[in-house]
C-alpha cells in the first residue's frame, strides 16, 4: 500500500492525502479524519521522514534555468552556488534553452533521488505545470525565482516586477514619451505579467489613449521577435519609448535601431530589465531596472536548504520578494 | 595489493605502473617488462576494467571553471551541454572563482566516483598541478579545455591563441599604434602566456623598442586591477594602443577611460580577446578576438565521453587547436 493507491482509494490527490497525513493546515479536519481512517483501515504505514531519510543523501542540489547567457541567471548562480558551498552541497545545473519538452525531460531525469532538491526559474514555454506538480506530489524539495509556476505550492523568490514595471514606464513617461511599447517574449510568464501591469497600471494613471500604448509578445525564437520589432519600429505610427521587460529584447533594439539609423535617445528612449554588466558603456548607456540577481540566487537556495532540512514537515510556501532598482543612463536621457 | 602499492614496490609514479599495465606507449619495453614481472611476484591482479565498469555509473560530468559571469565560458558550457544531453548525460558546474584552494576542494570532492569525467579550464592561480596529477593517477578522465594544465597528460582543446596574439598585435600596429600595453590577469596561465608571445613576436617583427612595448600582468583581484590600469593610463608615456588579453580587463579599459576622459579610438586603440555579445553595441564598439566558445565546448565533451568510453585503455593526449578571428570593429579605428 503506497501513497498513490491511499489516495485513488479515498479519491483524494496524493498531494493532499500527503498534507493530511502532516497535519497540514491547509486541510480541512474533516478530510484529515478521513485520510486516517483509510490509511488505518489499509494499515497504510505514516512515517513522514522516511521519504526524507532515503533520499537525503545526494548532497546535490539541481539549478533548472531557461538559459546562461544572460547576466540575470549567471549572477543568481553565483548566489546559489555561494550557499550550496557554505552548506557543502554540489550544484546541478540544467538549461531547459525556453522548451517545455527539455523541462519536462529534466523534471523525469530528477524523479530518481539524484539531487535532494530544486531551484528553479520554468521556461516561457511552460504553460501546463503538470510535470512540476508531479515533483510536488513526489515530495522532492522545490523553490521557484524570478519565472516561478503561481499554480505550484512551493516557496517563491522573486522582485517587485508589477511596482517595477510603473516605475520604468512613469520615468519614460516623465522624460516625454508619448507613445509607449511594452516587448515580452510571452505573454503568459508570471514576470511578463506583472511587468506588464505595472506598465498598464502607470500607462492608465497618465490617461494614455489606447492607440498610444503598445503591448507586444515577440516569443523565443530570436529571430521572430527581431522581424517583428523591425515592423514595430518602420511602422507608420513608432513608439518613442520601448520598455524591454527581458534583456535580450534591450540588446535587440540597439541592433535594429543601428540598422534603421534611428537614434537612441533623441527618436526612441529605452529601458529594459538587464543585469548586464556593460550597461554603463553601450551606445548609449542601457537605462536598466536591475534586479538583485545574486541575492535572489541566495536567498532561493537558503530557502530551499530550509525545505530540504523541514521534510517530511510542513513548510509554508513562503512569498519573498525583493526590490528591483531603476538605474538612469542616457537611453532615456 | 593494490596498484599503489605495487608503485611503490617499483619505486614508479602509479601513472606509470598503470601506463605499463595497459601497455602503453609512452612507457618503455624494459620498464613494462619490470612492472608485469613485479605484478606477478605479488600476484597482483590485473583488470583494466574494472576501475572503469565500477565507476562508469554516475552518468554525470563535471565541468569546472573559474567564473560563469564571462561569455566564453557561458557559450563553452553550452556547447558541453549539448553534447552531454546527447549523451543522455548530467552536468555538474563547479566554479572555481580564480582560486586555487577552491579548485582543490572540488577535485576532492569529484575523488569519490561522482562523475565520470571532467572537463576543466584551471584558476588563474593554478601554478602547483599536484591536485590535478592525483586525478591522473586515480584514472578519472579528464579534459582541459582554454586554460590548460602543460604539465598534466591528458586531451586538451584549445585556441591559436600564440597566432592570434600576433594577428591582434599587428592589428593595432597597421592602426598606427607607436606605444602597445599588453594586459593580462596572470603571468603563468598558459593562454596568457601564449598570447603574449604572440604579442611579442609582432612587436619584434615590427622592430618596436623595448620602451615602446609594455606587459602588465595585473591579477584577478578587481580593485587592484582596475588601480594598475589608471596608474598605466595616467602615466607619462601611456601607451596608444592596449591588447586586453581577457574580456573583463577590455571592459575595465572602457571604465577607465571614461573616467580619465581618454578617447577611444581617436587617443587609445583598443582590442581585446572577448566573446562578448554586446561588443556591436560598445561605444565605441569593441575590436575582439573571438574564440570558436560554443565549439571548443563542443570538441571538449566529445573528446570527454572518448575517454570515458576508451576507459581502461589507453587514449591518446590529443590536442584539438580550433581558430580564433579578428573581428574589427570602432575601437582600432
Amino acid at each position: 500500500m503506497n501513497l498513490k493507491q491511499l489516495a485513488k482509494e479515498l479519491n483524494l490527490s496524493i498531494s493532499a492525502v500527503s498534507k493530511a497525513l502532516r497535519d497540514s493546515h491547509e486541510i480541512s479536519a474533516k478530510t484529515k479524519q478521513a485520510v486516517m481512517a483509510k490509511a488505518k483501515e489499509l494499515n497504510y504505514q505514516v512515517n513522514p521522514f522516511a521519504s526524507g531519510l532515503r533520499k537525503q543523501k545526494s548532497k546535490t542540489i539541481a539549478v533548472v534555468i531557461p538559459e546562461i547567457s544572460n547576466f540575470f541567471f549567471s549572477m543568481a548562480i553565483n548566489g546559489i552556488e555561494s550557499i550550496a558551498q557554505e552548506k557543502g552541497y554540489h550544484v546541478l545545473i540544467y538549461l531547459t534553452h525556453e522548451s517545455l519538452e527539455k523541462e519536462i525531460s529534466i523534471m523525469k531525469l530528477l524523479q530518481n533521488g539524484r539531487v535532494d532538491g530544486i531551484v528553479m526559474s520554468i521556461s516561457s514555454e511552460t504553460i501546463d505545470t503538470s510535470h512540476l506538480q508531479e515533483m510536488k506530489n513526489k515530495e522532492i524539495p522545490m523553490v521557484f525565482f524570478d519565472r516561478v509556476a503561481e499554480s505550484i505550492v512551493a516557496p517563491q523568490v522573486n522582485t517587485n516586477d508589477q511596482e517595477a514595471g510603473y516605475i520604468g514606464t512613469e520615468h519614460l513617461i516623465n522624460k516625454g514619451c508619448k507613445r509607449i511599447a511594452f516587448l515580452s517574449i510571452s505573454d503568459h510568464l508570471s514576470i511578463s505579467h506583472k511587468r506588464m501591469q505595472g506598465f498598464q497600471l502607470a500607462t492608465n494613471a497618465y490617461k494614455f489613449k489606447k492607440s498610444d500604448v503598445i503591448i507586444q509578445h515577440f516569443g523565443t525564437d530570436d529571430a521572430e521577435a527581431r522581424k517583428n520589432l523591425v515592423r514595430l519600429l518602420k511602422s507608420k505610427r513608432r513608439p518613442d519609448g520601448i520598455f524591454a521587460s527581458v534583456e535580450k529584447l534591450a540588446l535587440m533594439v540597439y541592433d535594429v535601431c543601428q540598422e534603421l539609423k534611428i537614434n537612441i535617445p533623441e527618436e526612441l528612449k529605452l529601458l529594459g530589465f538587464s543585469n548586464i554588466h556593460t550597461a554603463n558603456w553601450l551606445n548609449p548607456s542601457l537605462t536598466t531596472i536591475t534586479q538583485p540577481a545574486f541575492e535572489i540566487g541566495q536567498s532561493a537556495a537558503s530557502t530551499l536548504f530550509r525545505v530540504i532540512e523541514k521534510r517530511g514537515l510542513d513548510y509554508p510556501p513562503e512569498q519573498l520578494i525583493l526590490s528591483s532598482i531603476l538605474v538612469e543612463r542616457n537611453s532615456t536621457r
